[in-house]
């Protein structure tokens, strides 16, 4: 049983953060802590968990975090996060934050998305992305996760095994995403209120998105090539849900080497132009993963199928030199909250989808 | 041609004069203010009036105002309304408030309800109740117009003829309203946020709601005794509309009397316990009304007949010895923007139905 | 470990149930039927659960049925069920109808409401009413739960401990109740198509709603007397949830009683006219319930606090002398799969909120 | 004043057409007709239209028609029309076809996508593809109309100027498309329920929707070489509005041209690589037009600034090799019915935007 604390426990990430540890059984919430006026039980704030949890909800007070939490999570904005983590990992603590703060291993990069200096360059090297399908081995052993933003898990879950396996033009790639409004956060403003977004849709931060680069970093380390995707966001008028149907032109193979291998220069696996190729591929990829679901031929996601879920489920259009790939997510579960749990039963050993199923 | 001015040009009360007033003959608007940081194009606030009108939108401006226009509408919140009003009006102007702050006139109430003292007592003695249905003799001649609230609005429809002819017992009436979100205004707040609203319904101002005192003040009038009404509004996840569920008690008539007089003392029309008698007694009532449509027996509107337009619908079930009336309007329409405009066609002797058909 | 099947497990009563049970650890389920073309995997028709079951869903077979389960939830319309339980009941398996045919005890009204003869009196007279709060001794030793209606199961918990205390005028009860659509069940009919209910809202069978004569039953045989709600049902545009808004006339004391007892002749207990007097009586009645949420004064729920629980929330105006009740539940769980889960539960002994927290 | 009527009547796009013709001060309704059991008033059947028109709807009675109307809409499924509108056509009637069957010139096309054999080619030589922007002159003078789809009038009309001037990689076209539900028409199938769509988003008809030759069609005829888009729609949860966000990558240039011409061959107008470049160009194209409007560098529309108008906005990101257009249009407007009257009026020399405003 281990002790565990949230600061930012009043946003959606961390209202989903108390829903999903409450019904872990080897975990119990000790410290619940949020920018608010004054201390106030949390089964006031959400009325839904009366009955289920009586704990108060403060200001983060980092000594009390401190001397009960065996692992804390930061369910903060941006900028906000990197003020805390440094003292909570130096007495030892183990950290999962899902803030935006330290993904980005390119400081310049996160000054130029994030519009701020990035003040905590020592713990940033020491940082694991916390995506279980690629980093499994180095999140068993991390202290500190940096837990990945919602539309990259999607992104890099989707274009994953194309990109690994060098078969397609990384010039090419165009992600365009679709987001339910909770991936914003809880945002008091005016073009976040119900009239504004009801019956509306929009694309917005069109090819300037702040996760684009953390795709890009991700997706290049897997190249081991610069890659720039082309990512357009927009803003569907439902709470949960992210669904992103990605454009990517399938490399061409000069002649002379199509005899040799189907998939060119770095050595994909080869199962030549055969119709369930990618699909196949994709399978394989992702065989032991437990949150990953790969479609049927002509079979595509759609967000229903993954609301309320921690799973990414993946749908793949092989039959032209356009493949299009077709991802969905939870973006408060396999998008934030789901996958900070799955990283921490990681961590500690628990079986990986503890609380998650 | 008249020439006119809305202060308050950005809130949803002051898009919805916009759009109608744009399709006027009659009308020409001249000025367009509201609190905003700095003068922008309305077009540019509202992309969808593109290409249809380019006026710059600025801070109120009361010469300004007083120099360019015939008549004002105040799309202000309560409050604001009777610091901006008595300058206007001083100067003859004609002023249509669509806020609360001339509709009660009882200022101890006022300050009851909206927490405030009354800063205008003068032109609220003057100010003339805007429900054309009611008061329409007096509008024609008035300077100055209390645009009714949106609640109060339907209510006071669907209870007026029952009410006028003393059919019912007077305090057993409850109103349960249920209202689309910009019945509230655009209040940038957190529980106005999409995802607080959408997916949700609720309670709210248990029979304490401002709105309360207006019908009461108006059906007293009616029944010439005093009234109070159980008011209970909810909120809908939708963008536009009201609809009221109102349950009110026959009056239980002596036997004695009964031989003589279907409805008893006050010598409502006898048209006797017939099955279609109260439909009947509203369309009689309504006959001349031309937004004011009485639905056949076991029919009953709903928000979507009368959204975009504005009527007020209502239906009657007449079967036992509670009364049930189902009425329903836009509350930007006939709630608010709409019946300020059917005022104004009234005090201008336009067609009252010009630019809202 | 029991085993267990669903009869109409396409439905959205079914598809919650499937969810539910797959986290109890002490069911396992064994068949899944419905009406439908062709056998199918249960995870091709909803692939949210893909990766979870993998039960091919046929068309009912009764003989199969009764050879592998232990219990059997009928989901299925009213009229279905009852040409379904008598064989399943006869071979001594334990059943729980979701339908409406086993609960209401006069098979005259059933006919009056349902357009049909009632075709298995037999067990009608064996069914014990699901509603745990009211019936749980009952229902521990039954075979077979006739599960309540979702309006009822929120109207009679709000209305129970002033009925059963007498502490209302029993003629006055007016249930103003509002749904989401899947509490209609997944009908394909033209107005439920998502255009026609989205940003729409509408009473409907005003009130001649089926569940008019279960919720008077129950409350019937809670007063030891004759009760006739009004009941006027309205259709929400959100997938799921119920609130209801419930207005009832204090019982009037006579002068010569006041003194001796605060509520009347069958005894209440004398909290007498405080003002926490209401809240404190239901918060006594539901003492050692598990699912029954009383809110503090002035406090009351939205559909919000209780979607994807089991629990039926409930706030209390108890300030003048018209009562006004709001209560919310989801009506897929605690108005339908959840509450037969829990019943299920009590029947075998297992702890009554397992799967349901 | 001419006499129309509606061949569909009951429809979305034929509620649309009643809603503008209403408001037409040179049209007036002669003729309502739809695949009803029997017939009803149209206010019956729309309530919202109760005191504003009062026509029976019946089914389609051609003599009917042919004796009372100058001018026809078919607002049908594929399919039905091409078996009315001969007739209509062959009298010298004037007849305005919102279905699909007149749109492709190819047959064998057509048969490919609507899965049935083309029964009048005679007329579909004749008709004129109503999108005035494009074909003016020949609508001016035709007898029929083929009025386009909504997803291709988005389409056609922002990539026409790229398309026309030659300045992007005519195999790089990517159509991501976004549409509310009632694009699909009012279709009586359990995934358009309620329940089904609310909450969701997905993609359909991945690559293969009937959409799509319709869109190559037009774009190839202004580049006057084949073209095949990569077409993806999906499905909003809202009632109106189309978004589409498109991606094309920029023409390369040989290194040799450019001193001469900025954008090659087919001689564009040689706005050079200044900053404004495709946003001033989309501009100059569209200078005439009333329901065009194309937004500033940075602007993108949202579906709310086009719904219930007929306005196609168009926004362009031009700073990179892929260009994005984002374009929104009402999909029952500018997507269908309003196009239609617009169509009529060019046909009848009335101004373009009678009724549309």
């Amino acid at each position: 049983m281990i002790n565990v604390g949230i600061v930012g426990a009043t946003g959606y990430a961390g209202e989903e953060l108390i829903d999903i540890l409450l019904r872990h059984p080897d975990v119990k919430i000790v410290n619940l802590s949020a920018k608010i006026d004054k201390p106030q039980n949390i089964s006031e704030i959400f009325p839904k968990l009366k009955g289920k949890i009586a704990i108060v909800c403060t200001q983060p007070d980092i000594k009390e975090i401190i001397s009960k939490c065996d692992l804390v999570f930061l369910a903060l904005p941006h900028t906000v996060s990197m003020e805390m983590a440094p003292s909570l990992l130096s007495t030892g603590k183990k950290v999962i934050d899902l803030s935006a703060d330290y993904r980005l291993k390119d400081t310049k990069i996160y000054t130029q998305f994030y519009k701020t200096k990035h003040k905590d360059k020592i713990n940033l090297s020491k940082a694991v992305y916390g995506l279980p399908e690629l980093y499994r081995a180095k999140i068993k052993v991390a202290q500190f996760i940096a837990n990945p933003g919602c539309y990259p898990t999607a992104g890099i879950l989707a274009l994953a095994p194309l990109v690994a396996f060098n078969l397609v033009d990384l010039g090419s790639i165009i992600i365009d995403a679709k987001s339910g409004v909770t991936g914003a956060g809880k945002k008091v403003a005016e073009n976040f209120l119900f009239s504004e977004i009801n019956e509306d849709f929009k694309a917005y931060k069109v090819d300037i998105h702040q996760h684009t680069p953390e795709i890009n970093q991700e997706l290049s380390k897997l190249a081991d090539k610069r890659i720039n995707v082309t990512f357009v966001p927009h803003l569907l008028p439902l709470n949960r849900g992210i669904l992103e149907t990605i454009y990517v032109k399938r490399k061409k193979i000069p002649a002379s080497a199509r005899g040799r291998c189907a998939f060119g220069a770095r050595g994909g696996p080869a199962f030549g132009g055969k119709k369930q190729g990618l699909i196949s591929l994709y399978r394989k990829f992702y065989k032991k993963e437990s949150f990953v679901r790969i479609r049927d031929e002509g079979d595509f996601p759609k967000i229903k199928d993954v609301v309320h879920t921690n799973f990414c489920d993946i749908g793949i259009k092989d039959s032209s030199d356009t493949i299009i790939i077709i991802a969905a997510i939870d973006n408060l579960l396999k998008g934030a909250s789901g996958q900070a749990v799955q990283n921490m039963n990681i961590m500690y050993k628990f079986p990986e989808y503890t609380a998650l199923l």
